[in-house]
């Protein structure tokens, strides 16, 4: 065993931590004694806030309240208000943000709302790796409105995108790999064609700077359970660029969407903004969690965030290739531009390895067919459970523990 | 003032009470002191095992478990076993009902499925007195499939059947009036033109009998926050006819509606059953909520539960006649079989009239223009409660406070 040099070793580990300015925001959050939990890119862990905040949305404002909290407790508005809470860990503005429905459902609206936008093309663009639900709805937008789907080399996203194309739809940090999309790029390519450009952020939002307005994107989507920390299954966001708002025409047009929704109207009549993608009644109680989940983000800069997140996947690299350079390759991109806020490893065992790792107490997780993938959840991860998980790591490793016969199964949702 | 004959009087009220076999139920739920709410139609009262139930999610489940809950806690399947609680509420089987998404989204996908599944025909029919939703979301899917959108009378809605007909969708208890339509007769003579039938069943399910199977209905949809007590923003159902399910095809097709999700193949395939209503993640913590309000469902018969919802409204419209039939007018059917769980007052200040009722402790709600609307949920709302209801009523009637100035907001969500 080679010696790690002692810039990597634990106690330069420990200095990190110490001089780190996110280093008192781990205690808002649950991670269990003995846990070192690089899987906040799949489910975030518990805010400490949450339990009585919803203890007190549930007893307070709906035991006592009752119906009247749609209005004394602003229930109407939350969605709104979590919206401008996101806004700015994505370079929107406020008022821009819708909350409420799952990802897979808010895809789908905002996609076909696009193609609507370009009613004289045909073709959408997505590529073959994004994350399965992605692929999946842009199929099912596609053979709804009678669009092809075309998929594109995500080597080369501009590569097939011509005069055809309404809409090209990407994950910006890749699922699986890590890798992340040029934002400003792309879409700059979707322009110059005339396309529209959506960003799907579940795996940037609260871990990778992102600049909607920026990029000049026109459409985002994203997912809060994992670095938001929203809780399981708690609804995901749209944001629509401003220039986009006053022609959005989404096509679940539920009361929620209307105008003036409780004079009960008989013809639809959208709002106005961003409010139209909203279909049915709000979930209060997990964009409640949601709500407190957010505090974790308060007074802080996405830059600091990039700053911390980067510093982990680099010592988690350079620490992987010190010690495991000859078993492990690393397949997110080192660069930084390209990464996101995970690090994913390629081995023929990655299963057997991910689950050699959990009974450790290290958590990552699996992505098929041969990736064990740790995310750096910046907010609540340490250096210290970088070294220690890759001090893990060496002896599943070195003790073959990876090939155990009992994992067989697979686990579950990202 | 007439006196009011002895089987009215509040001591027989008492009496009714004490002989209910439901009497015990009202424990469960979490209904201030000094309210009477008449609004469980709208919003219902908090089932006082949520918060622990909901804080053992969080802390246990979440915080303890972490990712791992989706296997463990099995997240995975808690919409399909919240569903399967449902169903014997609605005349179904366990395994055809599905629970996720808001009932405009389900509504949305039910309507562009069972369209598809008669793709020759080009009209929808809706009725005009049917809540917002249903005829926004109806028109909405018109306009994307180019088909028509027909209104019917809901006096005769099979006056609007013809072969051009794909699908009605009515509403079984209309949510201003109270009214009922015979499901059976209305499927019936659906079928009897080729045509399908759907039923939202927010305003029956968990007070009035449903008997989808019996009725031969094609699908439904309904809500999990009024009746059913699954708390503000509750997910909604969906049930799809056994001899539909194979040929289901709805159009947002996210990841969690795939055969094989985790598998994360390129191409949709959609798993047997309603399960492919699914799209996106589950919401975890609303079905626990859901979960724990169903148990104030457990082991009592809907006939029971029906009998004491007639018992109840029986003795509204009783008491209103009796002393305040020269004033306000009963707009929810008499006759049993056409009368939902809600009695509906019509009377040109209702604005004001339902005001003055919540300032008094009596919480009912407005519905434009001149509705007065009461919930009679049999769970938790006594006869003793009736007949203190309608003894404020007399007075607000009496004293004109139903007029005062400041009556000008309208109340929020149904």
């Amino acid at each position: 065993v080679t010696r790690l040099s002692p810039d990597l070793d634990r106690a330069a580990a420990a200095v990190r931590d110490a001089e780190s300015p996110l280093g008192s925001r781990r205690g808002l959050f649950e991670v269990p004694e003995g846990i070192v939990y690089l899987d906040g890119n799949s489910l975030g862990p518990l805010p400490r806030s949450a339990p009585d905040r919803l203890d007190e949305v549930l007893r307070g404002e709906w035991g006592t309240g009752l119906i009247a909290s749609w209005n004394t407790a602003d229930w109407i508005n939350l969605g709104r208000r979590v919206g401008a809470r996101i806004a700015p860990l994505i370079g929107a503005a406020p008022g821009d943000v819708h909350v409420g429905d799952s990802t897979s459902v808010t895809l789908f609206k905002t996609m076909v709302a696009a193609c609507r936008l370009r009613p004289d093309r045909r073709v959408i663009v997505v590529e073959p790796s994004t994350f399965p639900t992605d692929g999946y709805v842009a199929a099912g937008v596609a053979r709804l409105l009678g669009l092809d789907l075309r998929w594109c080399d995500p080597a080369d996203p501009a590569a097939a995108l011509d005069d055809d194309v309404a809409l090209v739809s990407l994950t910006h940090v890749d699922f699986r790999s890590g890798a992340m999309f040029a934002m400003a790029d792309v879409t700059a390519a979707a322009h110059e064609v005339g396309a529209l450009a959506q960003w799907d952020l579940c795996h940037s939002t609260g871990a990778v700077p992102v600049d909607l307005t920026g990029a000049d994107a026109d459409l985002a989507v994203g997912c809060t359970y994992k670095y938001l920390n929203g809780g399981p299954g708690s609804p995901a966001f749209a944001w629509v660029a401003p220039r986009h708002q006053a022609a959005l025409d989404q096509p679940v047009t539920g009361w929620m969407g209307h105008a003036r929704p409780f004079d009960m109207e008989l013809e639809y009549a959208p709002t106005d903004g961003v409010g139209r993608l909203a279909s049915g009644t709000p979930p209060v109680l997990a964009l409640s969690v949601l709500d407190a989940a957010l505090d974790g983000f308060d007074g802080i800069s996405m830059e600091t965030l990039r700053q911390a997140s980067l510093s982990l996947t680099d010592y988690f690299i350079d620490l992987v290739d010190a010690r495991l350079g000859t078993v492990l390759e690393v397949i997110t991109p080192r660069d930084h531009a390209r990464r996101g806020s995970q690090v994913s490893l390629r081995h023929e065992h990655a299963y057997g390895v991910v689950q050699a790792l959990i009974e450790r107490g290290v958590v990552g997780d699996f992505r098929s067919p041969d990736v064990a993938r740790f995310g750096f959840a910046p907010l609540f991860v340490t250096h210290t459970d970088v070294y220690d998980a890759v001090e893990h790591l060496v002896a599943v490793m070195a003790g073959g523990e990876y090939a155990r016969p009992g994992y067989a199964v697979r686990n579950a949702v990202t």
